[in-house]
């Protein structure tokens, strides 16, 4: 059997599979609750002997926001969580006998809308999580691309404007700096999810706010396409959730480059998973490297 | 046996090679002088005959400037060249007996950078072609990336500055409108060989105007580095000559990242096989499809 995991600055999801990754079970829990890293160990791995009956599990992947180290299974300095360098797939693996990786959790996730959600059916896609931050993930020929150091797919740190203001990552007029909910937090001081519900009542200051940053996303997409050419975008996050508002702009900013001519025109769509698709993706990775 | 033909706006080269890449006999001539497309087929098809010895070559990989069609081993409407949806692989194949493939110039630049230059030993390598254009091939986990519609690696097409001037693609501040030395001359009124020598004698204002290219050059690096995580850029193309002038300032671009540990910095390298970089890159090409 597989098991995939997606440990998240709030929630912990489950899965398990079987190997050819059809999913039997699946659970979740408050990040806060498990409060160490043996915690989470310790929980997970009873849930994961809970759920494999007689079957033995043999390919464990864990999701886990960046900076992660992952040749040597280590959660660096997740966000959202106070643990420093803890060697996760090391711990998980002598507790549960399987072999176990830890992986980019937007990269499970893109992993997962290409196999199980949007991105079904075509070969090249890029997935772009628009959330707090923006991230993402990159699948090329039918393969998750992850780079020289395990760190592509970092999207939103694409510099989309040399004078835009300063991110929290250090660079000037990143595309997080220009488009995330951070960024909209800051140039409006008021929470992104507030500007948003008011800009679907109709608010005219809050659709401008909220069509410029689909703007910038827009001109990532263009540069995008015409680095990686991807027969599909596929955006998911919490501000896809407002698809109806960011739609438009976006298609039409992609639609504004003439040098990207229909025929080579990426479809942009919606993703499908949701909250799912991390876990989804993990189990999906598990199967493949088992 | 296979054969590389590197077609270009003022040169045409034809590289013959055994089965397992090693360059027998390598010819060019002036493409003006070819004339037109049966032209370039009769001349290459008869320097192919005359090296192949009694050896039968079996696949072709013709370099040409895009937009191509590679499906179809057709050439759209190449610059430079008066030549409209000719099928030239089509042509070459009836001519030779050979499987003929048509590819783009800067892949293939790439490509021979890749296994036979500036690249050799690495997995995940971006090749740029800084010229009067700007172009690209991207490397990735030891393979040629070409995409969903075999565009893939317009490096200059990412937008780098949204406020910047029309490119002649359409776009705004694309990298190509702000670094191409059609950019500079475009700036300047002037040539921008004539810029490029006048910097290397010192000249304060050319100077000036190089570290600026150079610079918008660094962000595309920058952006390019959180996409795809290459463990190397190789630069190519005539500006690539005046290495000392662009280098300090692409590498003090880079390295401002924070966001870009030097842990996960990729390596910036010159191209080191010159105008061969297409003839190298189509022979390696025919032999790995052949």
């Amino acid at each position: 059997m597989l098991a995939g995991i997606d440990l998240g600055g709030t929630q912990v999801r489950v899965g398990l599979a079987r190997s050819d990754g059809q999913l039997v079970a699946s659970v979740k829990t408050r990040t806060a609750l498990l409060g160490t890293p043996q915690g989470l160990v310790e929980w997970a791995a009873a849930e994961i002997d809970r759920h494999r009956g007689r079957q033995k599990v043999r390919s464990i992947t864990i999701a886990a926001p960046g900076p992660i180290d992952i040749k040597r299974g280590v959660l660096v300095n997740p966000p959202n969580l106070p643990w420093e360098n803890v060697p996760l797939a090391a711990l998980l693996s002598r507790a549960t006998g399987a072999k176990v990786q830890l992986a980019n959790d937007a990269d499970m996730a893109g992993l997962g809308e290409f196999h199980h959600g949007a991105g079904r059916g075509t070969r090249n896609m890029v997935y772009i999580t628009w959330s707090t931050g923006v991230g993402g993930g990159l699948i090329m020929d039918g393969k998750l691309h992850r780079g020289g150091h395990g760190t592509a797919g970092e999207v939103g740190h694409m510099i989309v404007d040399p004078d835009g203001p300063l991110d929290n990552c250090g660079q000037r007029g990143c595309l997080e700096a220009m488009a995330s909910g951070t960024a909209i937090a800051r140039d409006t001081g008021r929470p992104a999810a507030e500007l948003f519900a008011e800009a679907a009542r109709g608010d005219r200051q809050a659709r401008i706010v909220v069509e410029r940053a689909a703007r910038y996303m827009g001109i990532a997409l263009i540069s995008l396409t015409n680095v990686l050419d991807p027969e599909i975008f596929v955006i998911g996050g919490g501000i896809s959730r407002s698809w109806k508002l960011v739609y438009p702009t976006m298609l039409e900013t992609l639609r504004s480059s003439p040098f990207i001519k229909p025929a080579r025109r990426p479809q942009l769509r919606r993703a499908r998973l949701g909250d799912r698709a991390g876990q989804v993706g993990a189990v999906e990775w598990a199967r493949i490297n088992q």
